[in-house]
């Protein structure tokens, strides 16, 4: 009998850890090119057999993991930022760029630049502790919304991806965020939503210092950029962080077109993928001719390239992790 | 019978797990306090417990990990390189600071300062590839022995530091290397030696940048210094790399001085630690005086600070591993 009991357990457990993966992907080409990939990477034997400490897999977020439209997060955090201190700042009313974000005058916003560009990172990035400004990016994303689904950004991102993200994960991989956002806006969640531990989290950086300030060893967060981790400075981004080739990319738009092509042309199987927003209904449709995310370049080269292009209205079944799927 | 035999395998199985940790260090109070750390962050319901997640620990390399006298080992590398290539450039055997190096001449190579310092990292580290530069370290490390040892570099790591970071692996700690060396330099032997992964380690960097070049897809290194991971840097660094404070630091010189105020200053439990160099027979005794691994503030202030002083001599049974132990 008892012989009886535990083999049924075992039946149970492998029939449950032997469940399809990916089950948001639509069994389709797509889904079986990712699934064959990874048995060739990681079948001890196989001519393409790689070593789980080399099974690096990089993500863009804005657009990849999460939605980027109607506009990228870091920027409705940079708005709601600015109107929260604009109280504290009354000539932030006549003053370029605050006056514009206040007045929601995108065109004006852009007019200003790059010099509008970093007085905004200015007031809502720097001038406080690397503590400090975490707790103010937790405290935002656990209350903002997204203006078309009305639920937490941390709830708008994409189901098949988390599946992706753990698939990869029980099999060895190692995840990492490669992002043109802010890498200490992403930190306080990813690893919460993501699975991506904050170490594990690469991106655009200001300049930083260490001081002690009336006591207190402290990092203060400084009105300089540091790094870009957005186009070529992606490759780079990934050589100072991880400090070896990944054998598998994701992106969504041209800014990941230089981190795919660093990926796919080392030695070896690799396997790089785009994600193809043609999905109006469920989400968005956008591609060569959008401001934000704009997939043009990867749109021509991914297959000659060897690139996947993923769409999401044919390769996934569902969007969103079940409990935010849109209303609509 | 066979449950008798399933009890001897427990038992035996649970005598070898719990094998006293650190067998290298002495069974004095140091092991006792780091052993109590380690009980009192781990032990599920202790009021100083730390999830898994967060339980980060740093080590410098230079001096914490290895040996760091006579010289620097990447000092030792650059002289190698600067000889190997100096055939190549016959102007050397007059031009500063070549010439010093050439002619191991001390003095002279410190007078030439941070000019003479950048034009060493371009002759050295920088005008070629990641890959190629990684090929380049990897194959000198393989050859290179300490002089005064004679032994390849990779086997004067410190034994009591190797159980270190296996004792705080086993129990959950994530372990990174905080270094003021390159890099790039550390990275292709870490993970063999110490167990630690190139994303896991944090160092000086020069800048980079993307380029495909006649068609393949390059990292090229450049002459400039991007960051300094010493000092207050070494704060900062960590904040770049890791994106969350540490928990336990281990240093052994002024330059370690901001990572272990950095880290001890954290709420809840923490440990600091600084190893002291105090066995001239077996390694070598400096701190005060040292032009390099100075420790001087350190050795004053570890007491009110809290941190924990290592004597190399008191503390550690064993300084090499075994195959590597110094003949006399």
């Amino acid at each position: 009998m008892r012989t009886l009991t535990a083999l049924l357990i075992t039946l149970t457990f492998s029939a449950v850890t032997a469940a399809a993966p990916l089950p948001s992907w639509s069994d389709n080409p797509t889904k079986t090119a990712i699934t064959d990939f990874v048995s060739a990477v990681t079948t001890e034997g196989s001519p393409d057999f790689v070593p789980a400490s080399e099974r690096v897999a990089v993500f863009d977020n804005d657009g990849t993991l999460w939605v980027e439209q109607p506009m990228y997060t870091q920027l409705a955090f940079v708005i709601d930022r600015v109107k929260t201190l604009a109280p504290e700042h009354p000539q932030w009313q006549e003053e370029q760029p605050f006056k514009a974000l206040l007045e929601g005058d995108l065109d004006a916003l852009k007019a200003s630049g790059m010099e509008g560009l970093l007085k905004l990172v200015a007031a809502t990035h720097a001038g406080m502790t690397s503590d400090d400004f975490a707790r103010i990016a937790s405290d935002w994303i656990a209350s903002a919304q997204h203006p078309r689904f009305e639920r937490p950004y941390t709830q708008v991102v994409y189901q098949p991806m988390l599946e992706l993200l753990d698939y990869l994960r029980a099999n060895g991989f190692k995840t990492f965020i490669v992002s043109g956002g802010g890498i200490d806006f992403m930190r306080p969640w990813t690893e919460q939503v993501y699975g991506i531990p904050p170490e594990q989290v690469v991106g655009s950086q200001i300049e930083m210092e260490y001081q002690v300030l009336e006591g207190v060893p402290s990092i203060l967060r400084k009105a300089e950029i540091a790094f870009v981790d957005d186009k070529a400075g992606k490759p780079v981004g990934i050589q100072r962080h991880v400090g070896r080739r990944p054998i598998l990319a994701f992106g969504n738009s041209d800014g990941d077109y230089q981190m795919l092509e660093w990926t796919t042309a080392g030695s070896g199987k690799r396997l790089g993928l785009i994600l193809h927003h043609d999905d109006k209904s469920r989400e968005y449709a956008y591609d060569r001719d959008s401001h934000i995310g704009r997939l043009d370049k990867g749109l021509d080269d991914a297959e000659s390239n060897g690139w996947l292009l993923v769409s999401m209205k044919r390769d996934w079944s569902q969007v969103f992790p079940p409990s935010s799927e849109p209303q609509k």
